[in-house]
């Protein structure tokens, strides 16, 4: 870390504010200029509040120098992490299509889709049985019937399983749960990700709908601080001022997460547009950007889906941007 | 809700969709024009998928007339909601100001800070036991310890206290908490907003980051719908793209929330500014546009804050800044 | 366009509004509903102030059916266009790729890049004489030099230039451009848009920092309100909160444009991104994701550039990003 | 300016990068830590490309100590400008209502709506008679015309003149305009910035829509860079995702701003909120947060202004804040 003191410090000021930084265990390197004084702080600067340091009378301005996440940085593991999903590794030259309704709606339905993306080359099932929605008023979703539902789904397709879990009270019923996310609303919702940290399942981590790659990687570091490793990160779109699509798919996060963290990233262009006839384009754009994986939703009735129907894929849909992102896969693999 | 059919629509299809919208138990007038039809559905429309609707081949497009929102809006509930805090009355000509350190570190901290800001005008004591920090390797509260602490500052002052939750788990040991805060990264933490719905806490809701003012409206709604209508709301600034200011404080929020819901609305400058130098005249722009009361930070070393030292406000800067906030609150009464 | 009203609206105030509407050249419509009375206006409503209708006491809301953008428009004009950029059709099926340095420094340069870039697949060359810069102090090109040394450029590789118009006054030495650019800034400088609208050059404009796809119609409807239809529309990223990047490219922009408008779309990930790192994958993802053309910075020597150096390929860098983006192009197209 | 080099760093890698910024004439002193290496830069370093050198594989990060900006900053003008706007003072405790419609129309609405704003206590006359319009179908302006009636609304009352020039080629018919607006979308015209720089008219700098306070200040000095130091900025409210009000009306800019610079802040929140009922209540926020002045629309039928009528006072609201502003401005500058 770095700090830049103002032109007419004193000395005694300086001093002051040395021994204050000092207390806090970091070794600070002096060099003086004839314009203005650089200190550097060397150590384990991560408990140094920035904010505080730079609202200093004497002080000009404070750069950090390192990243503050350690367990999710590339630079203290240059390769890419392969991630366990049920069997399924995604990561590290290993890509992966999950695919499935929004929500599980009945056995049929979700039996049937089961089958349907697999037949297309889905690798893992999505299906949620816990709903965030933004009203109280909208369908919640079917709790624990859907995920049973999902376990049969899964008993007859062999496909694995993706769910979300929004309350740490429910995480008994999701131990079939092969891969268990967590959604936008719930990235910076430091206490579940404190709690799920202290388990061994593959965790899903969406980003933020406002949140920035680096508190994306700060999120994951609650994870794996405490002990759980076992992360895919997933790009869903951002909140911009743009409103044609729901929100704006940041594409270029993929070259950027993989040069920061060795954690595979996934895309979800479902949510990102919000409109079923913008998702095979993103799809391809994913796969050419060097994603690790998709996620897309997959309905076999969009219209009467009880919950974001509009971006949902239909079946065939589905099976035909499967076979061009494969070509797109070959194309960017040679 | 009012759905456009696109002008080559089939009667067909028409008859289609009107069956499906019947089907969902809301009434269909028709209005035949020239160029397009015009869908008038009436009855409870919020179950209704808006974006499902909007996806359909003959869909041009589809508008709510009514908001989603119920028990906060003001349609149905026209005079101010005065919400007791602890004794203290906030809304409906009722202001307030709550101050205090960012968190609770220690009694004598807590309690000569609550007596100061008690000297100066404040009528609730805020500080913080549970801290939502973006790195895990940040100070996190002293929990259970600091909310003994906050308890004891109550005693000595009879000041009222406010401070956040962050999980339901902990909700126990809130007891002697007046008001409970919901921070702005949990807005729409739904499986928490639907727990305390079913409490009778006073809750202080705070804005989530890049959320919507209806969005903010919704989230009261999911606790209003739980039974509990104990809630302030309040602004704490936006993410937008300016980096001088920690985040864009939003003060037209507080006349657009009076005029589409009765709770009252409370402004937290510290936050949003993120720099002291900045926190007086937001107080002061606050008050003049109609808050029903203010959040501060105060802090009587804000050098040796743990947590967010370099947006509070010196006891003495505070005391400063209550004074001139008077006149410009009586200026505006009259 | 539907206007809602209250439902505590009057018969005389219902009249007085439609008298005024009818005022305005526009038949209504009254759906009379139980709650909300509904107009339909039909005819030319492009002159109705839209907001001012919001803003009337009896109005509930105000929706426009039809899309404020004519010519543009695909609705009108289902095939897409095919632009000819001196002799270099782009749009329709037709993709070609612009590259070259942000700026013009030098003969040997120029001309070195333009033999490059043409050997490794570019269609047209870039090249800035006139340079749009924050700061005042910065290099703002070599103007009328600069624009010779381009024709230079084009005289040796037969390449058709591309370069920024910024003031209107300087239009006599754009004669040998081939397709002048109307940078971000000046998106909405409409007395540019209106005089380079009375030309007949093919323009390439540039997105706005923060403009909406409609905002980016709006801008090309006033060129070809003026009679200049040779327009190519530009994505080049948006401005957000997320720092990582310069900008964040909104690739989701393509196949939103090419349903609402006719004009062809090129992608701009240098100016995006701002890291030459993040480019070649932005390519592919650009060219998967439908773009009909793309524009890169190449620089021979990026760290001597004098401007934006920091995202410009290498002219070995261009060649292989190239290579890989052909074979993309193939799997989507197949 | 400040560089941080790669802990991997040769010598000779360190040693050429020096070389290669001393070429730019600016002096290098070295800090050797044990972990980096940090470069101080010093002299003029405004011309050095800092994305450029951040780009550099040996740089790890690179950080500006002093601001780009120079003319407009107040470390080298301590005192607060005070702007002459055709004998009316603005800035350094000097404050000033400008007001008027959104549009000229007519001599009778100019001059009766001139006569009203004085009584009530305004100081400027505003009136467009050049409209950016986002569609090239709305109203434009009376362009000359409009400039010959605003003239004529000042012979009658005295008031000075503040009026939009969006074309340097119209320069000439604004010889009787007191106070030069450019607009929110010409902030960075940086041709039409230039031009005006080299006249001594004084400026009302409107902020861009997407604009940050360090680009505002960039524009600021272009013009100042061409001899004409008299500007005033404008604060009109930024794009944000929130979609309840037009923009988002950032007033903790007004402290920044003081801080930053010596220039005078007003504030439009007309333009801003985009709903004339939201007015008020920001006149008053803006009066106690510092700001120098506001510019306020006001039309005496702003049901059928030509344009923006929705977020006009009629003279009578008008009247109504002033006295209430009046009561705030005493009551902070006690």
């Amino acid at each position: 870390m770095i700090t830049v003191l103002k032109p007419n410090t004193t000395d005694e000021q300086r001093d002051h504010l040395i021994h204050w930084l000092e207390g806090q265990k970091v070794q600070v390197h002096i060099s003086q200029g004839d314009q203005y004084t650089i200190l550097g702080l060397v150590g384990d600067t991560t408990h140094i509040d920035i904010e505080l340091l730079e609202s200093l009378e004497i002080v000009q301005s404070v750069k950090r120098v390192s990243e503050p996440f350690k367990k999710c940085n590339r630079k203290f593991h240059p390769e890419d992490s392969v991630i366990d999903c049920g069997g399924v590794p995604i990561g590290g030259g290993h890509f992966a299509v999950i695919a499935g309704p929004c929500s599980v709606e009945s056995r049929d339905q979700i039996v049937g889709i089961a089958q349907s993306v697999k037949a297309s080359g889905a690798k893992l099932l999505r299906g949620g049985a816990f709903k965030p929605r933004t009203s109280p008023y909208d369908f919640q979703g079917l709790h624990a019937d859907g995920l049973a539902l999902l376990s049969e789904a899964k008993k007859v397709t062999g496909l694995p399983i993706v769910s979300e879990l929004m309350d740490i009270r429910d995480l008994d019923i999701f131990e079939d749960v092969d891969v268990i996310q967590i959604g936008a609303r719930n990235m910076q919702n430091f206490e579940l990700l404190k709690s799920i940290g202290r388990t061994n399942k593959t965790i899903l981590l969406k980003r933020g709908l406002a949140n920035t790659l680096k508190e994306l990687l700060m999120s994951a570091e609650y994870i794996m601080a405490g002990g759980n490793e076992n992360i895919i990160l997933c790009e869903r779109g951002i909140r911009t001022y743009e409103t044609y699509t729901r929100n704006t798919l940041d594409l270029s996060c993929v070259p950027v997460l993989h040069e920061l963290t060795h954690l595979p990233v996934v895309v979800d262009p479902s949510h990102a547009t919000g409109h079923s006839n913008l998702v095979p384009s993103m799809v391809l754009a994913a796969a050419a950007a060097g994603a690790d994986g998709i996620m897309v939703e997959v309905h076999n009735d969009p219209i009467h889906a009880l919950c974001d129907g509009a971006q949902s894929l239909t079946p065939a849909q589905f099976d035909d941007v499967m076979k061009r992102m494969e070509k797109v896969l070959e194309a960017v693999r040679q």
